[in-house]
């Protein structure tokens, strides 16, 4: 499992810099790759990097990647796939030729299971709290992305795994009544913390949030289109198809108007965390840590191991 | 009419605990109510309390009480109603084989016609003051209930009626055509209060309510479902039924976890009150003391009057 | 194009008291006309006065008036047009007989384009400021306005024009695929300002702006009824009648209540704007000076002429 250290030191070590929360908001506008390339200059229409859990491919001449997430046999968001999510992130923002990405599963009938709950489960409360802030890193990356953000989910998606889908700009699921999606933590005795619940409310609104939120509720692909939680069902052979349509139609805007307008709708939300960063990852610690939500934690995984066997 | 005196020395007087806001949060979890009964003890089936307005009944078994509003002819909420509706509530609230309550009316086609106007009528700005503090009181409690609160609307609800229904956590109403519910203030020419807007907001949305507010509209069931403003619909017969099943779908999850979901939603509202509890008994003193508005409160109970006879 | 000089000297010139935000909260109420005419004395059953843009005939009868937009080619909301909107309207306010206002268009299929895009290219920081101050004004007045307000869209209506629609209290929009309305400022490079995004955000929802906003979005009628941003489809021939059916059924209300009820929907909107109006008009200022803005802008401008030709 995850080396110890702070996540700016495991990032350190893998060469990015360090990573911090870069607002959307006042920073150079991206612009479409073509005229900053000097003319002649042959160029690599794709270009991919791959680490042990996410394959990031990237599209030069339509300026998108796609992140393939490959962390069998659910996509678990432990702190290593946390970690190379914010790296490879990073990297993509970073990189003027790359406008949006597309997030997907290499995994059949999972897009992700949510946070890797081995993370949570009989650790020290320095894990804990390392833990805690590279899952908020992760949602202040994506939240406060400068590219279009598309969620092609083609699986369930539970929890931590409903929050990155929720976190994008737009939302394509496989049409499948055996995938579901949703905020389930209440299931497992624990609660969404206040970030998760301001992503799920700007996107369902208040009611449908405390409802879904109170009951735990997974939703199958049609309900979740219904609610709004994703915006749009599609066979699964069309996903990609789909996926990329969409972000055409996205990446059709003059990057610096959406930027702006973006980060005008999420602002408000992205402030709250910043502001609350360390009296929530203090809360994570003194909830997790208790004995009656280890117990409960310790009785999922122990479920979990029965049903695999 | 209701005996004069503070609501505090008024539940004094009828043995419970004096009230104040106890917020969900932060509170001991109301735990499943097995457990903590000694092996092999005889257990009562159901209890039950009645005083004059209310009928309580509790199924241990089940944990879930029943609320029935038996104030004939409307279940209007007078001071002695609200009074007695707060008592029960906090009985329920600190026994713990109680985890659910459902409110329904004794009275057919009625389930309440909202606050009693001859408390806002000729009356001393002394009893103003105890009637609006005890109406905040009923709000306070009733948002803020650990407790799953269903609401089985089996009749007409307007103004404090649909107030007590969007406070809960789930609505289901007959099927009635001839049943409307909403917050029909504006028709009686009056205001209602900034948290029966918060409350309704976070229900059914800014613009449905902006709407329905200013025109004080009593939606048809059907009309009312359309908007989110209740869940469900159910034939008259099947009401009961209903209710229970959906309040064992909020039972089957954690208590604990469920509490603080609920909590989390609902605290920036509870807390807009709680800050501005005693402005807001002087906004309502010094608005329903306006002649003008006096006026239009004793037309509109001649009118009622006439409607009688 | 429009004369220099602040807003208030504009209309000083015109003969009206100067303009100034004049909350729709705490004023007197306005009153149903009837009563205060001394009885007998012959009334005029319609008046009407026209400046150069925009027609205004008040029925006396029914208390409501209709403000016609007639400055073709496309209702472009130019310095001159806002100044006389801004005078209309307040004339209109302070006329204790008007209790409404329909809003349309004596443009055939066309509502209104929008802000004159004239008005932001090549001109003056201190002409920006004067037109963005009236712009402000002309929201805030028509937001928190005391009368009943309808906006009866006879055609296409983007941007700026969009926003007047959405300002009103209840939005007919004519039955043809032809005309689209919304706020599709990303589209030209620029960014709708927080206090458009805050109208939009509480008539359609926090996801269904955030998507709309930022793909820049113009909806064809049919579309923007099914997502609330127009409230009702008609017949174009069916449309000034029922816009005045509409107007009768929200003159019924009380108006005491209906605008105590209504400022209290909006307060907090149109406090963000009073509390932050110089920064704002700062911050479209150095926006709008921009070369690249300002490139834009012109291409934008030559396309138009372009298509004229």
């Amino acid at each position: 499992m995850a080396a110890v250290g702070t996540l700016g030191r495991r990032i350190a070590r893998s060469g990015v810099l360090p990573l911090c929360h870069r607002p959307a908001w006042g920073t150079a506008a991206r612009q479409p790759p073509g005229p900053r390339l000097p003319p002649g200059l042959p160029r690599a229409p794709s270009r991919a990097f791959s680490n042990n859990k996410i394959l990031v491919e990237l599209d030069e001449s339509s300026g998108v990647a796609t992140m393939k997430f490959k962390s069998p046999p659910v996509n678990s968001l432990s702190l290593d796939f946390i970690t190379e999510f914010c790296i490879s992130l990073e990297k993509l923002e970073n990189d003027r030729t790359c406008r949006g990405v597309i997030f997907t599963s290499a995994v059949p009938k999972i897009f992700s299971s949510g946070l890797d709950i081995t993370e949570m489960c009989g650790k020290s409360t320095e894990h804990y709290a390392e833990f805690w802030r590279a899952v908020q890193e992760m949602w202040l990356r994506l939240y406060g992305s400068n590219m279009v953000t598309v969620a092609a989910v083609n699986g369930s998606s539970p929890a931590g795994g409903c929050l990155i889908a929720l976190t994008c700009d737009y939302r394509i699921m496989v049409d499948n009544p055996k995938f579901s999606i949703g905020l389930n933590e209440a299931q497992l005795g624990i609660v969404a913390p206040f970030w998760f619940k301001d992503t799920f409310v700007n996107v369902v609104g208040h009611r449908v949030a405390e409802r879904s939120l109170q009951l735990g509720s997974l939703h199958p692909a049609a309900e979740a289109h219904k609610f709004g939680l994703v915006d749009e069902l599609v066979p699964e052979e069309k996903l990609q198809e789909k996926a990329a349509a969409v972000m055409a139609q996205w990446l059709a805007l003059p990057d610096h108007a959406r930027q702006l307008t973006k980060s005008m709708m999420r602002k408000t939300v992205l402030d709250r965390l910043v502001a609350h960063r360390e009296e929530d990852i203090q809360n994570f610690i003194s909830f997790i840590s208790k004995e009656s939500i280890q117990k409960s934690l310790r009785m999922y995984m122990e479920m979990l191991k029965k049903k695999k066997s």
